[in-house]
């Protein structure tokens, strides 16, 4: 069975070493010193390794059932999810006033990462929850707040997410599901929901669905969508539950992974809703959360990667099999371990490489989103809009890859369900699909968020990283290791972004040909300027001559392979899009 | 439920217009004209879709069954099993004394990719059939080709391949399955094997397995490996069925995928066995059959991607959502096709793009084989030895990715089993593993391929591909879309090999280091190279006037894309592989 320990000095050196958190100017940062956070993280290692990892294989081996309309959880779910609520861990940036800790979203995102690491199904239960907190947090009322949050921050309630119905998921605007209004200024939600996740299951009290659907007479297309809070039950005045709603989970659906959480078919015969926010602009309070959204999926890339990698190293280390090429290693053993022999060390370094790169630069876009939120700062919120796609769509795709990589590490055995590698990876390929599917964010990076605000954003971040390559450059080693090929690959992004603007204009299709190959190029160009950013945080730790001095080689040594062996991937990515549409777009429909 | 048609214009467009088999000189091709291949592949077409793939997704649910030791296939495969054997389908090359059909390897292997595509896991128990036929054709005794050949030939006996010990996959030299020698010359076989495809079934009479295994007293490690039969029953000299051998299957694998082929551990205890080539030459007698074994499952790769791309263009030209950006092209409907965003056409146009050059280059790589043991071609038998790593590892890997590249055209309904594409991804996935896991296959490309006779092999491809290049320079549009990058990836590879000549000699690591990149990068050249074949070809098709226009003229197109989007990645693998072992090989284990 495979196992999961925090790599909680990882975490700190981002936190502290890099991000130097403590020292931003953002409410709520000055508290979280090195001590705090480590506390927290430690906790929240302990419980991922102790309690829901263990229960991460057998829950994909049993997955959900539904019986007579109830859906029951795997074997010991229900217990660590007391756990997990117990223990506060829903609750971290949850707002004091409905009983939460208050904490940054930071904090909630990095604490967040073992419990995905260890048990993402699990996990999807109060990270949807976490998503309807946000919403009615949001757009609510007053009354909707005092109603809903306590119960949805500590996840005694949890929540869904409806969007899909059978013939529409990216275009909404196709939508059917209809809410009439009533005289006493609720609504009647008629029609049918797929791909739920957490839509029903026997972890909870009550499950509070938030809706998309259409009033009718209302506008045509995407912008006569409205937003709905409709609870299984229903409320009472005094917050005690009451009726049954007409909600009800009509099948479950059989997946490629995340077997334990339950992924429903809703149907919806004339329950009970309440609007949130206003009428026809449920799109737009949908899309107030979805940077906070897609960083968690994102997170789930990497984090599925950071797993895996941790079996692959160890059984790699354990696994004897051949003799290293420049002599034997183990010469008392009837062979060396796998990992004397380069090509897996290269797959090891290549996974090593982006998962510790990813994780600093999600966190950093965590930062982001609280520089935004809590200190109201315009230009953070615009960044982390650029970033969004990245962190979703690459780190998600290149999570993947490593899962799939460490799982190749295992040979046979990697193929086999006990060994858990093929969990991983296949519950690592669902962040590539939901949330928007990973072409859909190539072409929101491309299509809408290069543009925005005259492409400002854009020419911050490139501005950033030609400050502080200017800044940097005066070490020989460090210029030649980290700074030139960040230089080389952002000068390709650049590029790459000139062509689109010359291009576009007349034909969009040349822009969109390359989405996805720009999404990968940016990616590169980003986890690039994180590893610089690490590398020079790990060498202050080593000029500062306290701690770890093996820590901080190893940072800079796993920093060179990325800047050596990813960051060429931008010129191929460049090629690609310079030859523009035609290639991509030569054929008609009917020719394929 | 997913669907399946055999393509078989693309087949016959590489057979007889790329290949021209009928008029090469090799033993049996002249028989080989248009219509009697049409027929061959059009019957395999139609057994192939209309009775294979309606069971690939109820047999990837039901999977294997094994009860009081029998193992129980899903239903519908026995008498599939049935239909196939019946109608020769797995004797195509099966030599005509031993009741085949004895007509070429290139037509096993084209007549086996549209039953590979519809079915892969039921497939496979004639494809290891088809090896232990290989094996005893080439080391039996005259005695032991008589009694065995003719029922493995029609499948009457199923075979199967052990090497895998629990402890040793790729280092085979670890073996501890004992072999010890009786008085009347048989020998007595003892162990467990596992990862055994087929070992244990109900479709057949009875089961021939070949056993790796040592016979004590001999050399030590992989010297003293030697090869046996061991049937489930034994034989009577009249060829009737005997006692049960101490032969069992142990248990089944819960595999990934694959899951109607069963994977067993099998348990020898005291098993009467047959030495079968020399002792201690066992290793000698499998590597003979293992450039065949490793096309096949180069072709597992990339007919899994077809499959997965007729699906997922099906599911692109049905599926309504969005609108195209350059304007309606449904303008009736409630939103166009999938097939109008540019990032879905990119998709795939890299998935056909891939398959159609891998099918070529697998072809090819057949015609070698054949001209290597029908006309006896040693520099044929070199080339092919040279290739098998790229058709092995690169196709596989390659495979894999495009089969998640389809399951992504899917979105949410990718990820739900019932629709098929997570099956494609889930088989596709063990290609990259058994037969050689992928990193073994590059290793054996760099270390020991490369370097194979002097190096002449590969100048041979190089010298084939310039002289290609010069000898089809003259017509403008082709040399720009085709030529030039052919040879600017042609150059990419000389000089990555020349890297590992300058280097390899005093560090081997930084040969091994970049052994992965230079089989993808080498696998981008053969298939650039396939391309400009199969354009040339479509060029002389559209030049005689006759025929489809509209055919080659995409086949045109498709090509271009391949030289303009995919070439671009041999400039990403050379950066890397000139980075050397350094990056990869900085870490000491512990520091991981």
């Amino acid at each position: 069975m495979p196992s999961y320990t925090a790599p909680i000095r990882d975490m700190q050196f981002v936190l502290h070493e890099m991000l130097d958190i403590s020292r931003q100017e953002i409410p709520g940062y000055a508290d979280l010193d090195a001590d705090f956070t480590a506390a927290i993280l430690e906790e929240a290692g302990k419980l991922s390794s102790g309690v829901l990892a263990p229960l991460n294989l057998t829950g994909d081996h049993q997955g959900c059932r539904l019986e007579n309309g109830v859906v029951r959880t795997p074997e010991g779910f229900k217990a660590a999810f007391d756990q997990i609520r117990d223990g506060g861990w829903t609750a971290i940036d949850v707002a004091e006033q409905y009983g939460g800790q208050g904490l940054p979203y930071l904090m909630h995102t990095a604490a967040n990462e073992p419990m995905v690491s260890a048990n993402m199904a699990l996990n999807m239960y109060q990270g949807l929850t976490h998503g309807a907190y946000s919403a009615i947090h949001i757009h609510g009322t007053d009354e909707q707040k005092a109603r809903w949050l306590p119960k949805l921050g500590s996840c005694e309630w949890t929540g869904t997410m409806n969007l899909t119905e059978p013939h529409c998921g990216t275009d909404l605007g196709l939508m059917r599901t209809k809410a009439v209004p009533q005289e006493d200024g609720t609504y009647r939600i008629s029609g049918q929901k797929i791909f739920i996740s957490a839509g029903e299951h026997d972890m909870a009290e009550n499950i509070v669905h938030l809706v998309l659907a259409k009033i009718p007479g209302g506008p045509e297309g995407i912008k006569g969508v409205s937003l709905f809070i409709v609870p299984k039950f229903l409320v009472n005045e005094d917050g005690s539950l009451g009726a049954r709603n007409g909600v009800a989970c009509g099948n479950l659906e059989e997946k490629m992974g995340i077997h334990s959480n339950a992924t429903c078919v809703m149907n919806y015969d004339d329950a009970e809703g309440y609007l949130l926010g206003e009428a026809h602009k449920g799109m737009r309070a949908m899309f107030t959360m979805m940077n906070e959204a897609r960083l968690g999926v994102g997170l789930q890339g990497w984090a599925q990667s950071e797993v895996a990698y941790q079996n692959a190293l160890a059984y790699a280390k354990d696994r004897l099999q051949g003799r290293a090429v420049t002599g034997a290693k183990n010469p008392e053993g009837p062979a060396d371990p796998l990992i004397v022999h380069p090509d897996i060390r290269r797959s090891l370094m290549d996974q090593k490489s982006f998962n510790e790169a990813a994780r600093a630069f999600t966190y950093w876009g965590a930062m982001l989103i609280d520089r935004s939120h809590k200190a109201g700062d315009a230009e953070a919120e615009a960044m982390i809009s650029l970033l969004t796609p990245i962190i979703k769509g690459f780190l998600t795709d290149k999570g993947f890859e490593m899962c799939v990589q460490a799982q190749q590490v295992f040979g046979g055995h990697g193929y086999i369900e006990e060994w858990g590698m093929s969990q991983f990876v296949r519950d690592a390929r669902i962040a590539m699909i939901y949330e928007g599917a990973n072409g859909v964010q190539a072409l929101d990076l491309v299509g809408r968020k290069l543009a925005a605000q005259g492409g400002k954003p854009m020419m911050t971040l490139i501005e950033e990283i030609k400050v502080f390559c200017k800044d940097n450059a005066e070490d020989a080693d460090f210029a030649r290791d980290f700074i030139e090929p960040l230089k080389s690959a952002s000068k390709d992004m650049q590029q790459a972004a000139m062509f689109f603007m010359q291009n576009g204009m007349k034909d969009p299709n040349a822009a969109l040909a390359g989405s996805s190959d720009f999404m990968h190029l940016m990616g590169h160009v980003c986890l690039g300027w994180t590893w610089a950013r690490m590398a020079k945080a790990a060498r202050a730790g080593l000029d500062a001559g306290t701690g770890d001095r093996g820590f901080y080689e190893t940072k800079l040594a796993t920093g060179r392979y990325y800047m050596a062996r990813q960051l060429p991937a931008t010129k191929m990515h460049l090629a690609r899009i310079e030859s523009g549409a035609a290639p991509v777009m030569a054929l008609e429909a009917d020719a394929f």
